[in-house]
């Protein structure tokens, strides 16, 4: 089994201090799904009348989790809610056993909170297409209702960990009224415990009062510019999900669309898919892409993500090399619009390429010391239109092999 | 500059027998384009008569040559035509000078052969960037005029090389009102001379007497089953080229569709296909993707490409992990129709997964066992329809790094 415990060149120095959220509180244990010696469930519980928004993977092969959650984002907030979380295995690709481990789960959380089982939402992460042991989960329940805590937010970030390096969390806060609106939040995602593919989860918390398709509407708008604008490997897990709980807790009523609060929640969202990118498997360059003058947003975002996904581009910012002719080759094979000679292409400051040729200012000595940087910044504007879009990567080395080259067993 | 010299592992034992083709003949010549000590111009001369087709890549920053090669393919035969072909020097987005140089080789090319200018087609595959030095080919146009030989298609395979480790080349021939029709071709791709993407050239020929709209509707409908069906990372190159010459000088006619004439020429083009992929950067493994059962062509096609392209799959096989669980996962991202509980895997002839989960019957060392071969099969049933595809792909590895990572300068 692949065992990746170094830290992340591109890991922030330690956990950020996240402020408590009022009508949340979280709890750890150690069920040992798969693993020994670590904490791998978490329970969050949350307070009558907590409105739940989620957004969920595409994938038509999706685990018995995400339809289970799919299937109950909308019903009545009133009982309140809970969050179960485990990792090391990922029910997914389990055939009818897989939905039989989700509602076992889900009865014995209602048994043990009291809140019903319509308002149980779970993940599962980790290893796929084996039944997911879900008797070790249960037999904690007890355990981890009785440790719940308001001030354990991090302690969940490490149990919903597989091969992440670091711990990922988020918070924003603003004033309104005389109180404050806080939002924190967690994540895991691009770690890999083999076989597994790279599953991303995460937990966002407020404690604003917000009404369901208010919530809804908002986390889905901001996901597009967020969790869907990041790209390690072009994978796309069965399991990935966005849950977000709005308390209601702290009394301020957000109304449909209000600006302080979005923008509180975009900034949470956006340093939780930078540090997902910046836990990438086997990443050294943390890597942004923004594309202007497009024909038109979506066209941005298809030559962009054509960038950010392309192994040419990634090796070639893996090897330091500011290889402008691999960036031309994506934007061409991208299928979206562009003229070859309108081109221009920067490497930071640099001005690489225009007119469909190397810059006359462009020196290699000036584009290889930026490439030497842990944070790269490609722009490329296709002197087309209005079009843009800006997505993160990182780069495709040897540590990605690694990890995903290992046995299994 | 990244420079391989090993043979790939996949690569057949030597460049194979093929027949001279009445009406084409060849020769290669030194023009220090940018390697030294070895050949890297070769010249194709044809027959008054020749009709010529071609397919080609449908990048938006497609190179100089290749508009002008796709400008000419419908030109008259009566003249003949000639194909010529520098390796180390793409002669991709350098803007007017690139027209500049095409122009200035097919004139040099018609005042030494006679042929006209609208019938020289020319390629051009190597760095990207750079300003092709075409005087130094100019300069060599009268020896290779004078050397040109019926019995040197090796020569030329040998010339348009470019990190390509073997000289790829396939023949096939059938008898008719007893004469013998032959088609021969040659191709170079997926080897990669830094800091170049790896592009694919090839060319083949024939002494058959086929009308042009004929030719081209027949290259065309074979290029989706053979190298349209096979990846090696996903990036597709400014200069992908494949061009088709009919002589005629066999004497032997081919009417439109023609069955044994379509059967011999897809089995040259699969042939060359199959050894592109071989060469492929870093590869161990030669892999064949069958998906079936899915809704239509179209979508088995999508499924096969997103399991071929997939960083995880490939690097699985990398490993010979057989990881069927990155198969479901490719399935479930590719965006076309699938259900999970319909699925069945199966590496070569074991059965993996059926009614989406793991078979009864599968032992992992059974698949393990299959996954230590140079070759692998890997098919999926999608239990939806009709639809099938059939790709062909290598693996990602260390390899693959090594040589794209590298420093360009």
């Amino acid at each position: 089994m692949a065992k990746i415990t170094k830290r992340s060149p591109l890991a922030p120095d330690e956990f950020p201090k996240l402020p408590m959220i009022a009508g949340v509180s979280f709890a750890a244990a150690q069920a040992g799904v798969r693993y020994g010696g670590r904490t791998d469930v978490m329970l969050a519980l949350l307070a009558p009348g907590t409105a739940m928004a989620g957004v969920f993977t595409r994938s038509a092969t999706r685990s018995a989790n995400v339809l289970d959650c799919q299937a109950k984002i909308g019903t009545p907030a009133e009982a309140g809610a809970a969050i179960v979380v485990n990792s090391g295995n990922s029910n997914a690709f389990t055939g009818r056993a897989g939905d039989e481990s989700v509602a076992a789960i889900c009865a014995a959380v209602a048994r043990t909170t009291g809140v019903p089982e319509t308002r149980v939402f779970t993940s599962s992460t980790g290893v796929i297409g084996e039944r997911l042991p879900h008797d070790r989960i249960i037999a904690k329940l007890e355990e981890l209702e009785a440790g719940l805590s308001e001030d354990a937010i991090e302690a969940a970030a490490h149990a919903i960990m597989t091969t992440d390096t670091f711990p990922k969390g988020a918070a924003a806060s603003f004033s309104r009224d005389g109180k404050t609106v806080s939002i924190a939040g967690i994540a895991k995602g691009s770690g890999m415990i083999a076989p597994d593919m790279a599953t991303m989860l995460v937990y966002v918390f407020t404690d604003a009062k917000i009404v369901q398709p208010d919530l809804q509407a908002m986390l889905s708008e901001l996901t597009g510019p967020t969790f869907n604008s990041i790209t390690v490997d072009s994978d796309t897990s069965t399991s990935d999900t966005l849950l977000m709980a709005a308390t209601g807790v702290s009394g301020v009523t957000i109304p449909a669309g209000d600006a302080e609060f979005r923008a509180a929640l975009h900034s949470v969202m956006l340093d939780l898919a930078h540090q997902v990118v910046r836990d990438g498997e086997g990443a050294t360059k943390f890597v942004e892409i923004r594309v202007t003058g497009a024909a038109n947003d979506a066209d941005a975002r298809t030559h962009a993500m054509a960038i950010a996904n392309s192994p040419l581009v990634k090796t070639a910012i893996a090897g330091e090399d500011p290889n402008w002719g691999r960036i031309v080759m994506a934007v061409g094979k991208s299928g979206a619009a562009a003229d070859r000679d309108r081109l221009t292409i920067r490497f930071g400051d640099v001005l690489v390429a225009e007119n469909g040729w190397v810059a006359p200012s462009y020196r290699e000595e000036d584009a290889a010391a930026l490439m030497k940087e842990p944070e790269i910044f490609i722009s490329v504007d296709l002197g087309l239109g209005a079009g843009t879009a800006t997505v993160w990567t990182c780069d495709l080395t040897h540590g990605y092999i690694e990890i995903n080259a290992d046995y299994r067993s």
